[in-house]
């Protein structure tokens, strides 16, 4: 076995991080510890939290690494940032109010910044989940995003998903309508401290009417909440009923969620190996410099000149790669 | 030259609709078209809307329809929707808004979905902003929603992108804080008639004096504007702005914005050649559900899984996969 591997079985946390760094980065040689620790996961529990920037989640995020602790549980904390997409690495914003968790052995929080990856957020997020998970952590909590295409994608890992709303999000709510209702298994209305969460919480409670009206006979029952992250209340309501869902995805979830998860994990690393290796070849190509200028100038377009480069790389003819 | 491009060239919608159902269909086929109109592209202006849902981005788009239909111009829109991850296709909710221009010949409207691409969203994105080029529209408004990945990406092909934030949008600010100001030229705090954008609108200005003195002595000053899309003011200001920055980017950043483009769109081909291609490998492989059911069960992981897979499609010795 690896070294870094049985580092983090014998519970090298310095040795978790190397690994974790070496997955961000890219590097290839990250495997062989990667598939060393493979067998010793899927024991965690793994939590989604989603929601706007703004709307508090990490704040909810760190009660609930606090209720766990509390009940003696480790907890491993993954967050997909918003990425800027100008300066280098991740807002760091909310990552601030976890602090108070920092110096606390059992807690390993991740900020995994959402740029520099070409496609491979998703890929990269599952490995550092497993990473986690082999340190034997008991919960994951995995936050991102409500929206945007490849955070909603990483949100298929969780066995639970909390989507946080805030009274204001009014707009929101109407605007992707039956769509909140599939983001989420429990949802939270937090910030009620400052705004009156009326309004939200009966259209909320009207579209999950509606669903129900329309004869889903669902094994589970969506359920709203109304918290104050400042105030600290509501949470005990939130716990029990994320327990709950806990309970419900074991008996009857957990088969078709490992299933779409292993498909997942495995299109994500045949994926981003070509992504890695292709750009590297391109980037490297005497030829680059001309292509990038033949197609400002239209002397030539993207289409064609990949169809070539791609021809040259597979060593095959530039007309086989025509397909319906 | 193919058929359909020679149709769009001479003006028909219906060959530029059908030429975009094979782009989002991922038809290889649709290249020979697609190099066809190549030469014919980079005259239009593409303007950029992003906020969250709910901002109201979609009705100051409608509007800005018509400020250009009044012009005489003629106008694409290209509208990247934060896709429902359950049900088929995209959530419509404010393409509705748009409807009273759909009859008008010179307005092409296009909801992409944001599912069922691995990853090949922004290169489908900029097909479709290349075939309303080629067919001649002045204007294209390419609309997404604020954060996401994909979705900041896709934002690096307008030539000026308007962030569309809202009174109530203030925690958001403050969790992004700077990269509020890295995503826009020009900032539209819109729904002024339902709030009071007072504190919002101290914030920003707070953010923008920050940035000045920080020594930055940009060519382009960003600006604030205050709208309601309901009432329909604010906006002569706000046209105003885009004209100016329009004027700025044509002077000072066109030739960058060329070299980066051609890049972007560069990998973007050649990344979603491959993406489809080892999927449909994967898909077909007799192994596949051997593969699935090796990693549920934790007698295999997908890293060697992939690593085999990936040999054995290139013909190479596994190990030769491994890279620093």
């Amino acid at each position: 076995m690896k070294n870094l591997a049985k580092e983090i079985l014998n519970g090298s946390i310095s040795a978790a991080a190397e690994l974790i760094r070496k997955v961000e980065e890219g590097c290839r040689d990250a495997n062989d510890d990667l598939q060393a620790l493979y067998p010793y996961t899927g024991r965690a529990y793994i939590l989604g939290i989603t929601g706007l920037p703004g709307s508090g989640k990490s704040t909810i995020a760190n009660l609930l690494i606090k209720h766990y602790r509390d009940k003696g549980m480790s907890v491993g904390v993954v967050a997909v940032d918003p990425s800027s997409p100008v300066s280098s690495g991740a807002i760091l914003g909310d990552r601030v109010r976890m602090i108070e968790h920092s110096k606390d052995r059992e807690v390993f929080i991740k900020s995994l910044a959402t740029r520099g990856w070409y496609g491979g957020l998703s890929g990269s997020a599952a490995r550092i989940i497993n990473i986690l998970d082999a340190m034997g952590k008991d919960v994951i909590i995995l936050e991102t995003v409500g929206v945007g295409q490849t955070e909603v994608s990483i949100m298929n890992f969780a066995h639970t998903t909390v989507l946080v709303l805030v009274p204001e999000m009014g707009d929101y709510v109407q605007t992707i309508k039956a769509g909140v209702l599939e983001i989420g298994d429990i949802f939270v209305i937090n910030k009620t401290d400052k705004r009156d969460p009326g309004e939200l919480l009966v259209n909320m409670q009207s579209l999950l009417r509606n669903q129900d009206s329309a004869g889903g006979k669902a094994l589970w029952k969506q359920q709203i909440f109304l918290t104050s992250a400042a105030a600290g209340s509501g949470f005990d309501s939130l716990t029990g009923a994320i327990d709950g869902h806990r309970k419900y995805f074991e008996e009857f979830k957990k088969t078709d969620y490992l299933i779409k998860r292993a498909d997942q994990e495995l299109k994500d690393e045949i994926y981003s190996y070509f992504a890695g290796y292709f750009m590297r070849r391109l980037n490297e190509d005497k030829n680059y410099g001309k292509f990038i200028k033949q197609i400002c100038s239209r002397q030539k377009d993207p289409y064609s000149i990949s169809q070539e480069f791609i021809a040259k790389i597979l060593g095959i003819k530039d007309g086989s790669l025509q397909e319906k």
